[in-house]
């Protein structure tokens, strides 16, 4: 194929980054050409740079790549620039990129919020990406920036977007279970966690709230209007390695809510991505679980290739619905949504 | 002391009993005298018979009681029952003994929701107590039946008890993250719930609504008048070995909670067990912890030898209060309790 | 294909069941026709009465099967029996079906040690297979019975076999850290091993050197002369789910041991199975890793779909070899190699 | 008490440091009167510089010291330094407060191995405390500089110096099964090492046979001379939060081991900790397990509050003599015979 898309990777030895190798290396159109990782790795091949967990090889062809530094030069040939910075190197990195004119679509949380940048889970708010069209005036850019959400606002906006339509919802009381590859590899010591639950995560609690009522935003006139859902998240580590779930309480205005109407609601759920059949769109963005013990972490993960929120135990009674989602916190909340966006942008015109 | 409560204990192998086991060992005024534990058992000395796993040795006085069955005839020289025996057991064997004339106390599930029987938690309901009085003709019962309640009912009224009476409660959803040894010791193998989470545990979600609301009932006439409150719980199954945890957020009718006047109502909270100085009440049945990170299974169930809960992330926003509790489920919600129960009925006069 | 090679299997909804259902799925020329299990599951579809464990859906064409009986009429149309029956059903049941004609190859360990029957692990002993010439004739059965080793004895002989032809081996000293997995789904409660290491398993320590001796004998007028190595396991348990761990110690009469000669002698290592480029064979059986701090369960077992063992940590030092052998127990172990024990028997003319 | 011995703790704030604060808060004749950390945490009150981990509350009469720095004016006041420093940190440290006059006793690596160190294991080698008498002059040093061996060291020395006197010992091969906590509270990730074995400790394996052969060593003429046992040691660091396994091979030249006679001599075992009765002691630093399945972390690490090692699995066969030791990495390891070493010292009369 004559013209892939050539793109680089910042971040690409993290865990996030490894993902995306892994789920680049076979793209029908997308090709990682160049890997970018901290200071101390620039110019070692990517093989000694990495410390691979990735189940299986390093893929061959960027086994051998030399690591290059984050600075515009480094990027000239690439179409697009991916970002799986930690969170607090972002800002400045990106910035300079764009500035210089580069397309960059990141995972990192600097931006998220800013009203000119959209803020991406494809399936849910697609039709945001408009903004590019004014964001290079708006900002005085030479390139584009669009964002991901924080991974937990990725998983839980699945089930909340269908949902806020049908009912007429007074608040949303969340408890998100959350995996300790939230916080990266070295983020939580073993004696820390195991054997224990910790209930408290720093800066996720805000994060949630807003990202997804920016998601749930309608676009008017060229920017965004946010909804408003009153979204009260409590959020807990707990000692399981990959997987997000977040136990929902949707108290609603409603009388009575059909459980039989939701669960079709769900199962049925499809968006853009699916309609234009992207390659890295998952058939069916959310998958209704029947057992009363699901989902869970170690069984429920591997759903179109971790593109899948999976849901579970749906009960309404009175004006309450309950329900538990599931998402793979790498991959629908982090890595695979990068590349989906950019499949969204390449089928709507945007790059 | 010529005249200690002499107890005998059924279900004393299992986890629960072995805790009750310590806990009487040096009690001021309850002597242990007899064990029993299932027919299989029977005739062995206890410490063949068990498989001990708290810290420590057997009690001395303890481990060369000969285990008996769970037969009237067996319980006849000592002055009151205590049973930690599984619940599926529990309902002809307590019977059984209550009938012959008996006082039993017991953790396990069956006649919890009898109208005529207590469900105690004493710092919560001390005066249902009151109910033992018209039980006998009631039931046409020789002997008397104290019940405790599920023990993530028992860790979750404890702060409900007097926010209940402060706060004007719409509605209370709760998740709680649960130990696996509220399964009991086999209750959960390794490859199902290492590095997994179980959202569902059988029977617990319809327990802890009932258990509370009969809890905070109030009594009149002789009998107890239910309360009502709105109790919506999800359980979840979590890989930790000790430690309940809810995370409970109320919804009330109130323009606006004073957070400041909620922690000082729990931590102050005392009841009838604190005011007599009881020997296994702990002097705060509520401990308020105000780093962000707590409270945590590892770190946050000793207060008074685990008799009290630990409370964490008050939060008030508008017309929503949240906070997360933590209890150990053996002690606070188990084995403490019922030793607790005792002595409150031996201080009212019922023993 | 006209001609595949019909089976059933014993057994069928137990972990190893489940692994064998998973490869059997796509096999070239192994058709699964038949599944089995315990008898409150005969005629249950077999998605009813499996609790699946493995990543993905049941395979399509096994999922409505229906669950069949162990006698003999229930396996008529098959032309082999595989068995990951639990040992303590094996014996019976196996023996009634190779007595009344069929061909049983067969995880469990009755019958391992009987000399007629050879116990295969297909890379190690492939020419063990000749017993089957005399068998019928010496135990008077009308069907054949073939056996495949303990997944301990399976994988620490892997590297044993080479090594035992280069050395002159005075003493053997194995320490193992084995997975829970290899208990059985059901076979060690959460409670028992969490941030725990038990170390004792039952029967293990016996089976090992008899197993590896048997297995590295040499086939001597029909019958197996056993080797007499010193092999002195000590087995422990270790909270991991999947990946038996070997640490090996060889003490020898030799003076030097060449570790560049050891490495190359295990990477190098090849068997009939590779020869005769079997479908489940790895195409190399033993992975020799250099860095310092492998193998490891997370990451070392995934090597030719669980088919290889993987080295680490070679050392020699005076008359002293040491080296850490992994394999993921209930493929290497398990069903592997009773489905590549299949292929040889085909291979060889035995069915 | 008119005469405590005034000692400060350096690495206060530590894992190790934590234990020794609370073994030390009811010390009949050791006051900890300062506390020393890292600069960044002087000046603060030792509550709000530490982490505090230990089950219980800060001993109160800690809990506000300020924290001071490691400069020999910050220890003027006190009878000895007791240090809990990070291997790397140790050496400068401590050797200028020894040369200042200090008597330092340290747990960290730096001289350990120094000839005219004594590297104490109370029970193992009190005697080699004697070298204290020509070290000042040895190297022009004011104070005195005494260290206690690696963790794993301790804990292995315990039953080898009893037995190596008992036994002619050729090779002695061992595999060690060691927690997390032994690399420091950050030390592994969780994402390491949950479900996991990583086959090598840093640095470890050179540590154990030459630590272990000068504590064996004998004192002539004013030094040690280093014993020379055949020690091969292969370490483990398995998913457990405290407790150091190890499983030892001991390969004889005698051709019959009396099981019966090492069990005895095990248990037998004491030294001049015990003689005395020093209040650290255990009164038997060797406990013998005889059931099957002991010693497991979970359930053997109390003895003596942490000061005995727990033995079990004892066979003797042939010329092989087969044990697995275990003790408490943090206590029996480090924070206690670091205490244990300073009373010793004071009834030998060097302090």
């Amino acid at each position: 194929m004559v013209d892939k898309i050539k793109v680089s990777l910042l971040g690409s030895t993290g865990m996030v980054g490894q993902k995306m190798v892994k789920m680049l290396s076979n793209h029908p159109y997308i090709e990682l050409t160049k890997v970018s990782a901290s200071p101390s790795k620039i110019g070692k091949k990517y093989k000694e740079a990495v410390k691979w967990i990735e189940p299986g090889e390093i893929p061959e062809n960027i086994a051998d790549l030399p690591i290059v530094s984050t600075s515009p030069e480094d990027h000239k040939d690439v179409d697009v620039v991916l970002s799986a910075l930690p969170n607090e190197l972002a800002e400045d990195i990106e910035l300079k990129l764009v500035k210089e004119g580069k397309v960059v679509i990141s995972n990192a949380s600097p931006f998220r919020m800013d009203p000119a940048v959209p803020l991406i889970n494809p399936e849910v708010n697609w039709e945001h990406l408009e903004l590019l069209k004014y964001q290079k005036s708006n900002k005085n850019w030479n390139g584009l920036l669009v964002k991901n959400p924080n991974c937990t606002a990725a998983i839980l906006s699945m089930p909340i977007k269908p949902l806020e339509k049908m009912l007429n919802i007074k608040g949303v009381y969340i408890t998100t279970l959350q995996a300790v590859s939230g916080a990266g590899y070295n983020g939580l010591p073993f004696m820390a966690i195991d054997g224990n639950v910790i209930p408290w995560i720093k800066g996720e609690e805000e994060k949630i709230p807003r990202e997804i009522n920016k998601m749930l935003g309608k676009m008017e006139n060229g920017t965004i209007k946010q909804n408003n859902l009153e979204i009260y998240p409590t959020t807990i580590r707990v000692p399981v390695k990959v997987g997000h779930m977040g136990v929902i309480n949707i108290v609603t205005q409603d009388d009575k809510i059909n459980e039989e109407e939701v669960k079709k609601l769900l199962k049925d759920f499809t968006s853009l991505p699916q309609t234009k059949n992207l390659p890295t769109a998952p058939k069916r963005p959310i998958i209704v679980l029947e057992e009363e013990d699901r989902p869970q972490p170690l069984r429920d993960l591997q759903y179109y290739n971790g593109m899948a929120v999976s849901i579970g135990r749906i009960r309404a009674e009175k004006n309450l619905l309950r329900l538990i989602v599931l998402g793979d916190n790498l991959i629908r909340g982090a890595a695979g949504i990068t590349i989906l966006t950019l499949e969204l942008m390449k089928e709507l015109g945007y790059i």
